[in-house]
């Protein structure tokens, strides 16, 4: 099973007396569920049990384990691979899933981004420099308004302006008219500035709600998309990417307190299942990630394994125009960059095309140190 | 707002010089996303954004805060009502979400369990005592060993056998060929028996291949299918309790770390969404829960608020035979007992046959102390 092993690694807490007992359990706990001594077929003890590959201790009482379970154990399925890496060690609070390798394979049916870095600089015209991002918020707010928001940031110059992802098909902004009257906006500022904006409005709801959404989204000419995977399912995620044809930016709402580091969640799961851009909670805001973990959620999207495409890191969550230069220094061009409430608190639309001004030039202008 | 609003409850770590500007901040969070001096539109003000009902000081920075945030908010989307009660504050460690009291006609719209108690008792012929239930596994096994298995089980007079979680639609055993077989060991078992047995298969995977699954089964003649609501996404969980006619089994798969009180996410938001009876681990066994926590749930399950139905609390994972008087005292009937490994482990056939029928005859014969 080695060539089609897929490499689990997990922090375990247990006492050095107990480890191998522990580091048992769990290889088992996640594909056959039973002691090896109720496994009387020779085939489920060969092809669906797994090894340990690693045990690594790091502090006292704490283990870095990789395992390898089979590819067979997962039947290519994507929310059966979600069961292998954390099904049910996930209600048992000693374990921590940390990183995740699939053999390429198992990669290439999943089929990581489809438009990734690549693909989503082509939709958006622009090259070797970080791309400027904003949001239609806050909920509430009628289709006109929002509109009317959305023709002022992509005045301003944006690169990509997107909806909030508590944007649903709400009686006060029913998502069809929103998406046409936002891409209306989008095209007459872009009449005045010779430049486009890409619209993204948010999908959210059942498979049925969203899988319709993108009908109508691609119907009315959008050209990428956003979920949040953890809210509606990151097998839904995945059928989404498989079909849709548009770029999808995925949010991480509902998905921050799980026992799985943002490395493997956001950093590998989430582009796996398709996600070509993934928005994530940056140092200094509101959130908790530090710069280490943000970087390491970055450079997890920008540089997977093949056959996956890089995918965009999107930080975001308290993000500030003035510090743009120190941003743009610690994650380089290939990043989008979200700004939210520091433009959105501008008093009234002129401050707001100022401000939002300000963040466009600050990037066009930044030079790496 | 009053009458519509959602109640929810959260614990929140905060100083408490700043749990005002931390409950303030919370409440922005979960729906406008915005400062208060960014809300520039009445409506917005007036019918987005909630209120602060109560906050209870517990332990030393320590908080029991209630929130009521506006239906309105939710779009009455079961994906956005999810965003509005731990979207983004997810991403916040110091916030837990404890409790969500839902008003009635929000959910209606999400309908709850469409058997619950009463209606999967009819599906069984159970009455007046537990449920007694065991499970299909390791998975590895062909489709003639599983229906072996499932014979066996039923055979020993069991209400109800179900797929293991992990059961997807794997090389080694298709979907459709073993539930056609484990079917047909349910009738065969029954002719010799004189009762019928319920077989609940497993469904798993993007939302296209669980509908397909679903329709497959119920022109097999299934009653009842299980799915692990957190892979696959509770909106997925939701459009299929809604479409399918089957009663709803819910697995806790992946769920187990969410920074949601087991009541909340397994005793609220599974049945909520429609599951009819949810698995959980239950005390004493290998995973984490204590018995306070597992009568919490199982509270929770039983007595919903009007107009959702009672569904069933199905403690498993790790219970034992032995156990049964005092795990049928602690639970009473209206409990379905799920024994998988304690059975399994039996040592061939006859004696899993014979173990299997001393747990129908300890559920049977009980009397309630």
């Amino acid at each position: 099973m080695t060539r089609d092993a897929i490499e689990v690694v997990y922090r375990v807490r247990a006492a050095a007396a107990d480890i191998d007992v522990r580091i048992e359990a769990l290889l088992l706990e996640q594909t056959v569920e039973l002691p090896r001594s109720a496994l009387r077929t020779a085939f489920v003890r060969e092809n669906v049990v797994g090894r340990v590959v690693a045990i690594e201790p790091l502090e006292a009482d704490d283990y870095r384990v990789t395992l390898a379970q089979p590819r067979a154990a997962t039947a290519d399925d994507p929310a059966q691979l979600l069961n292998v890496l954390f099904g049910n060690c996930s209600l048992q609070p000693d374990v921590e899933l940390e990183d995740v390798r699939l053999p390429r394979a198992l990669a290439a049916v999943l089929g990581g981004p489809r438009f990734g870095i690549a693909g989503l600089r082509r939709l958006l015209g622009v090259h070797g420099r970080a791309v400027t991002a904003s949001v239609l918020k806050p909920i509430g707010l009628s289709v006109g308004e929002t509109a009317a928001l959305c023709r002022t940031l992509a005045l301003s110059g944006l690169d990509l302006v997107k909806d909030d992802h508590g944007l649903a098909d709400h009686s006060f902004s029913p998502y069809a008219e929103r998406v046409a009257a936002c891409l209306e906006a989008i095209r007459d500022a872009a009449q005045r500035t010779g430049r486009r904006t890409l619209y993204v409005p948010n999908l959210i709801g059942t498979p049925a709600t969203v899988l319709h959404q993108a009908c109508q989204a691609r119907e009315l000419g959008v050209e990428a998309v956003m979920v949040s995977p953890m809210l509606i399912g990151l097998p839904t995620l995945n059928q989404l990417a498989r079909e849709t044809g548009m770029a999808v930016l995925a949010h991480p709402a509902f998905g921050g307190s799980l026992r799985i580091s943002p490395v493997a969640l956001l950093g590998r799961l989430f582009p796996l299942f398709g996600a070509d851009a993934v928005i994530y909670p940056s140092f200094g805001g509101r959130f908790s990630y530090g710069p280490d973990v943000c970087a390491a959620v970055a450079g997890a999207l920008r540089a997977p394994s093949a056959p996956i495409a890089p995918a965009f890191p999107v930080p975001a969550g308290g993000m500030r125009v003035e510090n743009m230069p120190a941003v743009l220094d610690f994650y380089g061009p290939d990043t989008v960059l979200l700004i939210g409430g520091s433009l959105l608190d501008a008093p009234g639309e002129a401050a707001l095309l100022e401000r939002s001004g300000q963040f466009v030039a600050a990037v066009h202008s930044h030079r790496p140190r």
